[in-house]
């Protein structure tokens, strides 16, 4: 059975610590899909198929990554695609606890897809996008959190 | 003295935990009231009257428990119905630290109300409300959340 | 039916903290155990017989509290003395993760035994037995964080 | 070289605990600046101006103690004002996570400045301008929770 | 490449909980060794050749799961039997403080092993070793929280 | 006054981690003294001579950086040193909980002594002196978290 792994999030940006995620678990998996959710409501920084975009700039010429977004609930979207697995990163205790009652509730929804789970680098750990956010709408420079070869002002 | 309870949240809705919370508590007290907090802002699911009448019809029958409704402080409210303890139920280490703000607020502002605390069961620490807004707003299944018995298409 | 609470613990030594429990919670009960565990192991700072006494000098003339001492399991103890409920407290994060757990599974093994919890009051947060114990040993003068008109002296 | 702190937040409102974390620094600066960070977004409960009076107001007299505000990144304001360190009060688990990330991404973007903290005292630790704002929005009243002498309704 | 997982702990007793976390993960690999980690110091309940035999008796039938033993530290075993991975359940909050270190060192020690973490279940986050273990010794009946079949007077 | 402030520890051994929080809040003090508290019962890996002789090479011409160590309570050595503030570094919310305990019970013993808390960089958050000990023990290479120069085998 071919192993497909759903790595989702907002990816308001995609960062260094998102992209760490990836490499490290690439030879687990057949194929694995980053996909952006669509939520209404927060304003986002950069637009759905800007970071789609961006996704797929980063990974250009690995063939086994895939970037594509959703709306609805994540475990209706691993469905679709025929999931196997989900990858997530955690960095802090805070994000686990968090990320432990989604997995629960999503192993209660669809049993067949199971969560796993990659700790961030101690370099990445303080990466959140929400402060990535937020020095680049005040003008400053976040380069150094994105993946290397990455200009925000692109996908702005 | 007559021992009442009051049990504030937003539910919305009232999980399976709720109740679990309810009625394991309930030989600790004369009178339990579960009472909705209404807070202006956050766009609900369930409006204040469905909730209320969402938390009636599961506790039917049970002739010490009431659903209530209040605007304003906790402690207003606590004073007004007289009580004499508020109901918490506890998931996880982040629920903890907010909970033991508030109550410790709570203690400074009215001293002779005391705050109880109970413990979800393993199966229900997972069920906490926004997620399960979220399916319930997505067309998902959340029946397995709520108590037996609710279809929440009544309450929308 | 009677409402018995068993607070169990090693308070080694019992402090203010602890005293603050179980007068915060006299009138959800009919009757209240405080319940030395004993453990082997650990080189405790007061004797069983010690640590007994003082609970009970401390609680003189309530009637409904009671100082008592066991071995083996808390849910064996339980059901020894009829307890209908566990009394706990709880100060900070890392002790709610961890009473979450043992009240858990104390649940599945005598599930007609409640968990009641408390949380400290601000100023008895930081108090706990480890850190008490250690000024005592060092010569420090702990009275402080110890039930009024208590001298340790009289317990060692 | 001058020591210049930057104790930078919202301080909506400025609270007892704030207020303790300057005192209690107040001997390892040449100069503290309380600096309300500008925020578009969330529906404040007192004015830009209001807030940065009430700290004037509060720390009237302490000639080393000043009340600024600023727009964008923390970071870009500490350049400009020279500071040599950044002050932080940390009150729970919770606070820290978030802290630690906030201070390791500066020092990322800008070495020079060594983020310092303080533990807010026990009787302040449940104090968070988030609950205190709630009170004071239903007609609460906060007043042991605010410097003394400070009546909020000077600055509403 | 072949995927060796090493999935490395004390296992005094293996539990439930450990059981499920093999189980979920066996189709990522090619090869999982459940391996007993020898600590001189601790009093343990069971002898490393029990915890031994006992994981073989567990798995028996799954002939890509192997339980061994090892002394010295985690990386060195992995180096020797040329893991790919190393593989951990996480329980609480406090669990994943502890694990990110270890992961975080273990990776700047053997790069090349990367770390995989699966969440466990919601009716198996309150069983830890140690709970159980004291609840054998104490003469209590655990068997509902170890692996179906296995009577652990078999392994004392 | 001369600021002087205790930086007390187990210090077996001294980490990266530990010289980078010496380093970094040397121009807040006049003077700062890394103390060797002596604690009996745990199986040490460095003598204490070795640890105070360790520290003393580490921060050799640095002449406003003391070694030294001690028998009993810290804020008694605090008082004999005429102690002006604990330094105190934090990796972990874990170590957040035992730390603002320990800072809040020196403080109600002590209270003219301030404690000073830096966080560790990123890249040392994991570094904890209990892994480093396991590594050394077992053999391994743990250079890369000693600070640079350290030889660990000049102190066995």
């Amino acid at each position: 059975m071919e192993k497909i792994a759903v790595f989702a999030g907002s990816f308001d940006p995609f960062t260094l610590g998102h992209e760490s995620v990836v490499h490290r678990s690439v030879d687990l998996f057949d194929k694995i899909i980053v996909a952006v959710g669509v939520h209404s409501g927060k304003q986002p920084l950069l637009k759905i198929e800007s970071r789609v975009r961006m996704i797929r700039d980063i990974f250009e010429g690995h063939n086994m990554i895939f970037a594509d977004y959703f709306e609805g609930l994540t475990v209706d979207y691993c469905r679709r695609v025929k999931a196997t697995h989900m990858l997530r990163g955690i960095r802090t205790a805070a994000d686990f606890e968090y990320e432990r009652a989604v997995a629960q509730i999503n192993k209660l929804m669809l049993p067949e897809v199971e969560s796993i789970f990659l700790l961030t680098s101690p370099e990445h750990t303080p990466i959140n996008s929400t402060l990535i956010r937020d020095i680049i709408r005040n003008g400053g420079d976040a380069s150094q959190f994105l993946p290397k070869g990455i200009d925000i002002r692109n996908y702005l």
